[in-house]
């Protein structure tokens, strides 16, 4: 039988629970009622907030598609912030030093990068990859099967897409590929399969159809590259 | 007085709150600290993840109009599949095997079809029909007094809305209606009182301000129908 | 030792904490599992629902500058209304009868004007201040450092933003001025620093690039003033 390992230098809330096999590093605090599943490793000096889930297992109904086989422990690095209410799943790794906001939530099979933010209520899916430094801000809708590569800032309620049929065709799905450094207004909204080059910019609420040149700025519907004034708002 | 039932097969969580008139089917499943209040009704079978709240009564303050006369119990079908975080309210009805998503919200006087798919953080407002085997993605936002077919796929943080005068004159409340088969692109937004024939395709992003006949597809802001080539992006 | 005042006539459900230094005033309702931290001060008459969390600190890693000194507590007036699941941060002020929808969330250093609502999963960022009487539609996004007079309504979905090189270039931060009476649709996209004038109405799905003067209606992507029709779409 798999022992629950909590080291006396943790600080717990009311009624949190701790199912078995979890293994919590030195100076994990805790807030009140925060449920950490089956088998959740999480590393040294990491703060949680209270009513947090995390090491969710996927489930699905007829109507979905994705595998729903037992996921690996969700791992979580050491010295990360997490706010009240995320929901974290099983089969995701957290580098060190991540924050994730309130109500953010992160599924399965997904890997966030040194330092990343995942603002607050952003959602990101799964089979996805965020690189260190990045900022996903609040509300963001991060699509499954996308690369988001390092420094790159995502602002609040940008959406993404990785299924150009929509469900009509089967296809195999690929969101968009965000290259370094690359900065994304406020909700934007971005087709399957593009890719942004390094150091683009996309302006508020552009719609984004086709691939953007790295160091290029885009604006509108469908975003057009404009040209660029020192400050490319 | 109105006792509960809790057959012998259902497993509960630690803190799983069952208010008085709860009655649950044989083989419910419930995550920790999930609240089941007065009278709701669940389904054999049914899957709950931790942390979630079925059977709210809706509230208001004095800005708010809409009716908060108590609502006959929540009723939710066999076979669903609900996550965790989401919020249910009384007077709704899902059918059987719906999978309502984490963080996902549906309020008073809705109804889901049979299989359909709320997705996480999704918000569906009360008076609200969904018909059977629809995908509602991420993040989406379905207003209230709005009809939604069978079938209908609804991209991630669409948005729409029931009001074409926004509160500045007395009218009476009206959604769209989209009918069966319809898709609609992330974060595409609807306008009051429009149409979606059958079939009809909308793009990520598009601004729809007028009905859309059957089986055409409408991209850009405002939305206007373009060539059909096979795929429609 | 600071002592926690628990009225007689206060109905608190199941599991909820109440920290040390917390005041209720009278017929305060809180729902189960709802989490008051420390020192936070609610006013008669307010009721929450369940798995609430009020008086948060706030929280950041290396990647974010903000301010995260001690806020004061947490001041939540006579007779609101808290639904489920929400976050409000300490150092914020509600006044009388605002009402806070399921999931929505409020940052630090706010206030939030008599008899407003904050919709579901409505977030509110730091240092914004909203008037009273005004509308915050569900799922809107209000960034920080924003003003936001009386009577305002902003719809569902809408998303602001407060800095113009997006993290690029170090700049003070400084969002939208949203004066009173002003309507703003569905799923609109605000820029920073931009004003709208008394009464102005800005259409759903809208880009607002700059100013926008008073009692005009503006559209489109980027929005441009439209003629005025009786009713302003």
């Amino acid at each position: 039988m798999k022992r629950t390992q909590i080291p006396q230098s943790c600080k717990l809330g009311e009624g949190v629970v701790i199912e078995e096999g979890v293994q919590l590093g030195e100076n994990v605090q805790i807030g009140h009622y925060t449920v950490i599943l089956a088998d959740t490793i999480i590393g040294e000096n990491t703060n949680i907030g209270s009513h947090s889930v995390l090491g969710c297992q996927p489930y699905k109904n007829k109507r979905v598609k994705h595998d729903v086989s037992k996921q690996s422990p969700l791992v979580i690095g050491k010295g990360c912030k997490i706010g009240q209410h995320a929901v974290i799943y099983a089969g995701t790794e957290l580098a060190d030093e991540v924050l994730v906001g309130d109500m953010a939530s992160i599924r399965e099979n997904t890997a966030i990068g040194e330092a990343t933010v995942i603002g607050r209520n952003a959602k990101v899916e799964c089979r996805t990859t965020i690189g260190k430094g990045c900022m996903i801000q609040t509300g963001a809708y991060i699509t499954a099967d996308m690369i988001i590569e390092e420094n790159v800032f995502i602002g609040p309620e940008v959406s993404t897409s990785n299924d150009k049929y929509m469900g009509r065709k089967p296809v195999a799905l690929k969101g968009p590929h965000i290259k370094k450094g690359v900065t994304i207004g406020n909700n934007a909204t971005l087709l399957p399969e593009i890719t942004l080059g390094e150091y683009a910019v996309v302006g508020a609420g552009a719609v984004v159809t086709k691939d953007v040149p790295g160091h290029r700025t885009v604006a509108g519907v469908p975003a057009r590259i404009i040209n660029r004034k020192g400050d490319s708002k």
